[in-house]
């Protein structure tokens, strides 16, 4: 596809570059910002680029924060002892939704990945090394996602926590609540049965 | 979702006004951004704020254009007595990737629809006109997409250039080549039997 224009081809080849977005879709949106009014636009393009160059994170969790502490980290209620460890601010939303997490977070900012050549020191590990380490902490709860490169993650951040004699916990995994056993992957279902727990722990809520 | 940033949210919800991004889209875009070199995220915001501040229309046809004329309109070997019609840039695109157009084109930039406030004068028909009106144009072909809107601006165009004494004819609907009769909607279908033609023609190629 060669565009009549190099303004127009240019502004494709960067919304192309955004993850999931193919050439035509990015032809679409470029036609849908070039229709909008020129401020409209502008105001666009400024909160990307501000975004970008003015973003600070939490210096406790690593969460993308306004101030030097984040409202998580700030809050007195929320127990400093028990840390859980996610991939990034998406699932620290996802799981304060849930309303059953009182404890603080730590924000890695990805997962390792060699294939695309993230290692252990492209992401917050250090930090949060350095936090088991200050003491205070008695559980770490590692809340990754079930792909290879957070099981990968997951089993370099036990051995290194495990060093600084904190217990290390994972979250459970099972057939989701509500989920027909026949609809299962026989992954999932397999770990469900191998990690079955007495009747009474699983009803009380 | 409230996040913990005011810079990142703002960033989500200019990035989920584009059409067909919702706001989980928009975030995983902002992370992706967030990722990337400030320069790179620099180059990105510029390229839009540009295209939409410096962008040109060709002067005969309206489509989008780094020079005064756009390439096809400066083509000597295109018939500038045959101007194909259509909805915007995409369409000239497909148009000439079938190579059997040999034609110009004049893009109305949108289709006629009430319900979002667009009319005949928000779109490139008085430009349009005004070409027939100079001479010199034989035919002109609607290639406006099968909708409701597609169809009132091919009528309302149609009324408007039989004054001209221009001839207008527009593009064949039918079922598709390749496509099983049993899986065409009943409207194609019939649209194909009612518009059918000589065999002699039809195999031609």
């Amino acid at each position: 596809m060669s565009l009549s224009s190099s303004l127009l081809e240019n502004a494709v080849d960067q919304l192309a570059s955004l993850p999931g977005i193919g050439r035509r879709t990015a032809m679409r949106l470029a036609l849908d910002l070039l229709r909008r009014e020129p401020h409209e636009v502008s105001r666009f393009s400024e909160a990307i680029k501000r975004m970008r160059e003015e973003v600070r994170y939490c210096e406790v969790c690593c969460n993308i924060s306004d101030e030097p502490k984040c409202a998580i980290c700030r809050d007195p209620n929320r127990d400093a002892g028990l840390i859980c460890v996610v991939e990034d601010i998406r699932d620290v939303i996802a799981i304060e939704n849930t309303r059953q997490f009182r404890g603080v977070y730590h924000v890695l900012g990805g997962v390792i990945n060699p294939m695309d050549g993230i290692g252990p020191d492209d992401l917050h590990t250090n930090e949060l090394q350095e936090r088991v380490r200050q003491g205070g902490v008695r559980e770490v709860v590692l809340a990754l996602g079930g792909t290879l490169e957070g099981d990968t993650t997951g089993f370099y951040l036990n051995r290194r926590l495990a060093e600084a004699g904190v217990m290390v916990t994972t979250i459970a995994r099972g057939i989701s609540v509500g989920a027909d056993l026949d609809q299962a992957d026989e992954l999932t279902l397999g770990r469900s049965i191998a990690d079955r727990k007495p009747y009474e722990q699983s009803v009380k809520r």
